[in-house]
């Protein structure tokens, strides 16, 4: 089964660059995430962005809903930000024909303790069972993207 | 959503012992694996067995279909080698109302480099999302348990 | 044979706050570091602060070196951020009688690719094995602390 | 500075085939382990032996023995089985001139939880800054090789 992971960057690509001490978001952690997977899955990753979610832009949307209505899968992961992960999603609520599921991390990928394996686990299994819509896959559950927000305080995702 | 995981061993959760110079199955590596997944899920851990899946008998069997059968949950993860899962998930095919699904790892769960991590989210995500019967999350695919075998020179399964 | 570790912070025990969605120097690392390693050393790790080196004042140098000079331990570690290594270093030099070995790391310890326990590893060693006098290790190399330098651009520890 | 590492097996090496369901001595592990360390050192590393130190012949000791004679380092590291450590190192006490330094793991390297790189950089420190003669690393120690036994019960080395 075909399935295509866009990246847009968030927490689950965080890197530290030691020469200006700091952490910035990097090139797409999926290849080194599922390095091990040992998959028989046939995946297409595509970068697209690589931007803490806070700063996307209407236009960034637009980019992230163009390629994926494009894309010649019909089921698609985007990895992204967690903060406003679910407006991306909302942007995306009209294309037809395709199961989008969005996941992220709330810490690195490149840490020891990360859940962003899991994640993408989830969200990778989660494209190839449900039918067509947007999806988030985040702590473990899969909900519909219209039907969930981010809990800052409480550091997941919760139903409306 | 409440989960029950039941472990039977396999080689998911082999350990080192160094005074013995060789590897055993171990406890389950389950609750270690899922630590930092940051889960919002209602997961209960039953352990059932530290057996090599080759090593399985009928008795056996029958303890882990019982287990499953009486079982409050109606989602059901079952962790098992990978040698004899589908001989395993055969002998629950009669289990009425349940997802039941089983999963292990072809590289243990202690190793850094393990599938046994992907594994389990999928298929902690695939009994959420499946209708009841019996089904395997291996290699980032999740087949029915009677339409998937095990090729041993390829180290994955595929569809029969 | 005792050991007293004194941690001041820097990249090394660099944490990620996902609700700031910032990286910020937590709680040392060191504990966490050396629970597999087995040792049969008596360790005492006392944390002294949490700064970047960068933001080191000269109190904060002189806190450091009143708590190394007032040390039981005749063999200390301080694990330490990397820019200013060899100014606190420089400081602690006039301390009698004491084998001080500096170390600290360019990727945080919780990364899953970092020099942290190398280094940490490296360095209690040193501190085993080199007479009195200040020392500093980093690159799998031990150096007199006054004949060394960082190479930010190269990121690493040189000879002067 | 120059460093050869010798590899011959032991547990630090260990690997596991599914195919087979079982552990066995793979290819060296030291690369993998030290990719991440930044290191600042000339390392060599040459393959000898790929065996659980049990099984080691006279024969093999002497291939050992040979081999770190001849060699051009004056500083090496010889990864090796815990159980007969001691052994091959008295075999190689009447090296002249050589710093030579033994060490291994009690769990496997490839394993998340191990002291396999911990020994490694204390093996690869002290080579640097001991005189010459034959000395064990081991537990965060590092003892002269005629001092020191393998306490099989308590899993450490320790003094004799």
């Amino acid at each position: 089964m075909q399935i295509e992971i866009f990246t847009t960057g968030g927490t689950i690509d965080k890197v530290y660059f030691d020469a200006k001490s700091r952490f910035e978001v990097g090139e797409p952690q999926v290849g080194e995430l599922l390095r091990e997977a040992n998959l028989s899955l046939e995946l297409h990753v595509t970068p697209l962005l690589r931007k803490d979610s806070l700063e996307l832009t209407a236009a960034d949307r637009e980019q992230i809903r163009a390629a994926v209505a494009q894309s010649c899968a019909t089921r698609v992961v985007v990895t992204h930000g967690t903060d406003t992960m679910t407006t991306t999603a909302a942007a995306l609520a009209d294309i037809p024909g395709k199961t989008i599921v969005f996941t992220g991390s709330m810490q690195p990928a490149r840490f020891r303790a990360t859940d962003a394996l899991y994640n993408l686990a989830s969200a990778l299994t989660a494209a190839q069972l449900l039918p067509p819509g947007v999806w988030i896959a985040m702590n473990g559950r899969v909900f519909p993207a219209d039907k969930v927000r981010k809990n800052v305080a409480a550091n997941r995702f919760e139903e409306i």
